[in-house]
């Protein structure tokens, strides 16, 4: 069995290119560009958590990367390099190298590279820093929604929601609809190009993670304002749309690990956040409206109330 | 009891000095100043491994952060912010409140913030990751040692291990001497201000945080050359002078936990490292020097060969 820092080496060292000095001193180095600000941000998985025991490795480590680059797309960052620290109930060659394969896949898409970490024994735990750059005074952040606004959201929402309850026995689904809405809950794309292509346009953004109502809650709260979410108009799949009204609310609105963005921009920006959205390749759609009244206020496609009790996923929750 | 999102703000939010940005939004801010270059680390501490169950929060709080401020110290940067990631089995108010007095102590004692960061449930996790500056060029490196330069290590070594083998049972110390040692293991200093203090003088540096063998090992394999190391000289406490020399080899050679700096600096910089020291407030002790020929040999005083069977520690070896 190879010890901790062979392992390191094989599956996690590559040349630096974004770093002036990668893996394999105290620190990594790097130079930041003139006039950017840094954008950092953290995410800590789990199992049972955040994936589950039966997700292959492959797709773990796009998962673990991606919900960290899905952050710095919200607020319009540049991905730039990352840092990974592992705890591993034992040193699984083949689990290290599949969770290899899959995390420098996406980070080789984006372009950004592996600058640090720490390897260690310990319930199975996973750990990333980003680090992206964006202009000075350009980032999106959630404290800019404002009267008015637009309300959208990227993607389509809810397959992660209802690939878990697949797996809770919950819901059945035919083989490859089930694998559809596993990949989403599995593979998720973060919406990078999207949040870069809509600096200067929208007026906030946050990435769905803890479901839509919790999400959006925090930009209200930020923001000092409300807001009115139109339930028939939120994107789903072909999947998710052939399930019962009640679990397509449920999903839509409080489901989780969607890693779509859900962003505001003014009403006379409609046209360019579509052109963005078309630059960045990813469909968007308009969903709601910001209201100066506090609250959240869900609505179906009449206007009329939709009961919901939702609120955001809270990991100390029962 | 209080929800993730209530813990985190109660604990750890803080106001935004260093940051543009700070906790509350999907990614920090950072503006880096002109002509640094960005050092980062990150650390994982697992139960176990790297604390036991019986320390106390708030040394525990200082200790995760303290041994990611030891790589920078090694770097010789100057650190800004960090990002933490938890996972905790439960929502542990008197645990959380405990652990970040310690850690606030020594961010407030260094000068830096938490700008970031993840909570989660899940086995006992702490992940740090720290982010400071060095003038561009200047950053101490495991690469840069010479043959002829001088070896020297900051501090005291081996009282952390000394600790770990009283709480396994094979050491048996009184009260007081067993509450410095344990002290040692758990309040580790980091030797922030000595590394700045080197840069220009050092020629090469490394925080000894897995033993001096292992870690000393790193900086020969990066700088392609050998070393000898006096075993007499090597600093220790009265503690563990009083114990049997097999065991102080053992601790000071093999120890871990240090978390003091081994650095060398060539020879015809010897008044300078000791005024540098001196700046710092840290004793630092020659204790070898580089050779040419590869390899590390250990000697005692009188320059006899130290049978020694230490390599670094593996944290997957058994």
């Amino acid at each position: 069995m190879p010890g901790e820092f062979d392992l390191i080496a094989r599956h996690f060292t590559r040349p630096a290119r974004r770093a002036v000095l990668g893996v394999g001193d105290d620190c990594a180095l790097l130079v930041p560009a003139p006039g950017m600000q840094l954008a950092v941000s953290c995410d800590m998985l789990v199992e049972g958590r955040h994936f589950l025991a039966t997700v292959a490795p492959e797709r773990l480590g796009h998962k673990a990367l991606a919900v960290n680059l899905s952050d710095l797309a919200a607020c319009g960052a540049e991905p730039l390099v990352y840092t990974l620290a592992l705890a591993l109930p034992r040193a699984d060659e083949a689990f290290l190298a599949g969770f290899a394969q899959g995390l420098h896949a996406l980070a080789d898409a984006q372009g950004i590279e592996l600058v640090g970490g720490d390897t260690t024994a310990g319930p199975l735990n996973i750990c990333i820093t980003v680090i992206g750059q964006v202009p000075s005074g350009q980032a999106l952040l959630r404290s800019g929604a404002r009267a008015g606004d637009e309300i959208w959201v990227s993607g389509q929402l809810g397959d992660a929601r209802l690939a878990l309850e697949v797996f809770r026995g919950r819901v059945a689904l035919p083989g490859a609809e089930f694998e559809a809405v596993r990949r989403a809950m599995e593979q998720p794309q973060p919406r990078v190009a999207l949040g870069r292509s809509l600096r200067g346009i929208a007026s906030s953004a946050i990435d769905l993670s803890d479901g839509l109502v919790g999400d959006l809650g925090h930009v209200l709260q930020r923001s000092g304002i409300g807001a009115r979410i139109d339930v028939d108009a939120l994107p789903r799949s072909t999947v998710l749309v052939a399930q019962p009204a009640a679990l397509q609310h449920e999903c839509l609105l409080a489901g989780g690990d969607d890693y779509e963005l859900l962003f505001t921009a003014p009403a006379a920006r409609h046209a360019d956040v579509l052109q963005a959205a078309r630059h960045a390749g990813v469909a968007v759609t308009r969903c709601g409206a910001i209201e100066a009244a506090a609250g959240l206020r869900i609505v179906d496609a009449q206007g009329r109330p939709v009961p919901q009790r939702f609120r955001g996923f809270d990991h100390f929750a029962a």
